[in-house]
């Protein structure tokens, strides 16, 4: 039997669901394929920004996963080109045949064309974000212990966080409590000081996505936590260590963190009709990229306006990616059997965003419901928990949290960082 | 009261342990310096290097020791000058005045002068150059599994570990094991192939150190998990992936592994004739460094000749480290009480090295006592998880142990590398 090849290209949420539901199905030969060699669990970065968690409490290895999983296989690589035409990929560790090409590339941050901000401000999207994120906080930290000038100590001690979603409240949160539990015993010379957080969003709500009790909820508890709240305000360019906002008003700070939007990816060799709105690739209800015949897109980076409650498409969250992958397993085996496809439709399960210790929002839409505090964060805890993606992940993510619910603090505070020289010299 | 003011070069086993035995002495105030801001514990770093380990399991932030001693401060920074007639020391973050000044530097790898291997070889001093061995080798895998051209396959897929110390030794052994257990069901497209593994030492026997039995076990046990194994044979050069040995035969190879020596640093300031053999800081029987008056010298960057059991200096090891640090403490203590010394002398407690799963070698003094296998290796892993020195690393490694021990693997096999792109044009 020949069998069917394919390609998946990228292993979060959306592509790594596929491939599970694909394994063990003999008719297909299935390569996924990603810039990393690991799957990771982006709801949680946050916690590895902030010392709490490690990175291997929330990756995984792709071939891990796929042992004895005789018909799926892991490519380590980076997609440069789409040649349909031939039925190949074009990686940056060689070419790759498909009869199927599944684009499962999610997004990137949108720095709005802001070259400044893309040079110098944190995203925090990927593992090496957040590792970036941890080592450049406690080294300007270290940098403010010995530093005499008052206003250079002022930039080093605020923190600017451009984006009120979830990550963005999340870290804001983190960082409140961090600074009235572990501050000044981690760094006794700055006692009486307090540096300034403030957060950042262009809407009149922080959450935008959630209920109006959950952003009214959020924006109280951050305001008595001492976040200092931006709305209607964008960051507009950020140069020589000022954060220039729409209303001319300024910021002095080193420390940008960004998480005001997304953006999909743009490839070479889709036409410029594939894309919609924020670079997602038009796909119809069975996620096929539209005007291909043999190319699909699943997870944040399609937009699917097809579903009769999302006309407008479905937000990127993970559990439409993970909806969309095990729908577009199926329908692959429906192809090959010439069988009747299922048009996909998302089934909201609700939102969650955590803002603190014993404090959490949740929106559950059937029945509509809207919980706050100690029992959201209770359910966040538990769902995040249980969303790792194996046991290993849960355990080691479950100690950490326990270290850090009973002690009130985590030890997670090291600044690791390969030597960009050596890495450099042994690559040439 | 005028403090005393204490500066301490280094927080190793030596500088730590100094440390936290003037904690809480109000007589000093006590800047412990460091390159990291955290102590690491390398007897355990070869399990980083393997993905069996987690480098937060083996490290702990300085600052979270400090919490609520207030005589003992942090400061960040490499030292970059001693000033002895100003009682001052230049680091890469300003000046610091000191009343007593203790280098416990450590050592660094010895490349023996050869240019070649310093910019090639992977070294395994530090937590980051554990990090660079984890993901250089897990990038040579992945251009094993495309690689097409036998010779450049041939070079990715063999090893060759300088230096059968202790250190090349855990190494090469756990290689072993994981070419056996893992390689094929992580890499199914490598199945028949087999990585080579070279171990090589200058000397006639592997772990110099230890007793004739324990070298002999070690060598057999090796041999026998196909490691090849060259005695009596020096790396001299390493040009275009090719090992060059003493010799004159050559081994193609991408990954040279470098634990083949170590040496003291030397540093702007002192006096050429205070070092000894290795670059180690000659010191008299209270670990004064010769020709100065208040600076001192421990852990393994001293030579101390007078302990008449060791009159060739001690061997370079985490027990003579602690205990310089501790004597020295009391030794400080008496000198600003006007109290007589304490010379130093070593309390030898034996010595450990684990081969592989359930097999290791120890050697004890007194009662003088070989033991090997099974037995040795308990023990191995006994004193090595409560050598490290917080229950929170404790419990983290016992858990990824158990994890490796039952389940035969582990599951750290994550290639993250902060991208040093980015890095860089941050730091600008």
């Amino acid at each position: 039997m020949m069998k069917t090849k394919i390609t998946i290209i990228g292993g979060g949420f959306a592509g790594l669901n596929l491939s599970k539901h694909l394994a063990g199905k003999e008719e297909f030969d299935v390569t996924l394929v990603d810039m990393n060699n690991y799957h990771l669990f982006p709801p949680l970065l946050y916690q590895v920004a902030t010392g709490f968690l490690d990175v291997s409490n929330i990756a995984y290895p792709f071939r891990k996963f796929f042992h004895g999983k005789a018909n799926v296989h892991f490519r380590l690589g980076k997609l440069q080109k789409v040649m349909p035409e031939d039925n190949k990929v074009l990686l940056s560790t060689g070419e790759l045949a498909f009869d199927y090409l599944v684009l499962a590339t999610g997004t990137e941050p949108n720095y709005f064309g802001i070259e400044n901000i893309r040079r110098t401000a944190l995203p925090m999207k990927t593992a090496d974000d957040a590792i970036e994120i941890r080592n450049y906080m406690l080294q300007k930290m270290e940098e403010v212990t010995i530093e005499l000038d008052e206003i250079r100590r002022k930039k080093l001690f605020s923190v600017v966080i451009a984006g009120g979603g979830p990550t963005g409240v999340e870290i804001a949160g983190m960082l409140a409590e961090m600074r009235k539990r572990i501050l000044h015993r981690d760094y006794p010379e700055l006692t009486g000081l307090q540096p300034r957080i403030h957060l950042v969003d262009s809407a009149s709500a922080l959450l935008g996505a959630m209920s109006v009790q959950s952003q009214k909820y959020t924006y109280e508890v951050l305001l008595k936590m001492g976040v200092e709240i931006h709305l209607n305000t964008q960051v507009k360019n950020y140069i020589n260590d000022t954060v220039i906002f729409s209303d001319g008003k300024t910021l002095e700070t080193q420390i940008l963190l960004w998480t005001a939007g997304v953006t999909g990816k743009i490839f070479e060799g889709l036409p410029q009709e594939c894309y919609g709105r924020g670079n997602r690739l038009l796909v119809n209800e069975y996620n096929k990229v539209s005007g291909t015949g043999n190319i699909y897109a699943i997870g944040d980076s399609c937009l699917l306006t097809s579903d009769k409650n999302f006309p407008q498409g479905h937000p990127q969250l993970a559990q439409v990616a993970l909806q969309q992958g095990k729908n577009l397993a199926a329908n692959l085996v429906a192809v090959i059997r010439n069988q009747p496809l299922t048009p996909f439709a998302y089934n909201d399960k609700g939102s969650l965003a955590i803002i603190g210790r014993n404090k959490a929002v949740a929106d559950f839409p059937k029945p509509a419901l809207h919980l706050e505090g100690f029992m959201a964060w209770g359910i966040w805890l538990f769902v995040h928990l249980f969303s790792l993606v194996t046991y290993r992940n849960r355990f080691m993510t479950l100690a950490n949290w326990a270290v850090a619910f009973f002690t009130k603090d985590q030890s997670l505070r090291m600044i690791i960082r390969p030597r960009a020289d050596q890495q450099s010299s042994r690559n040439e």
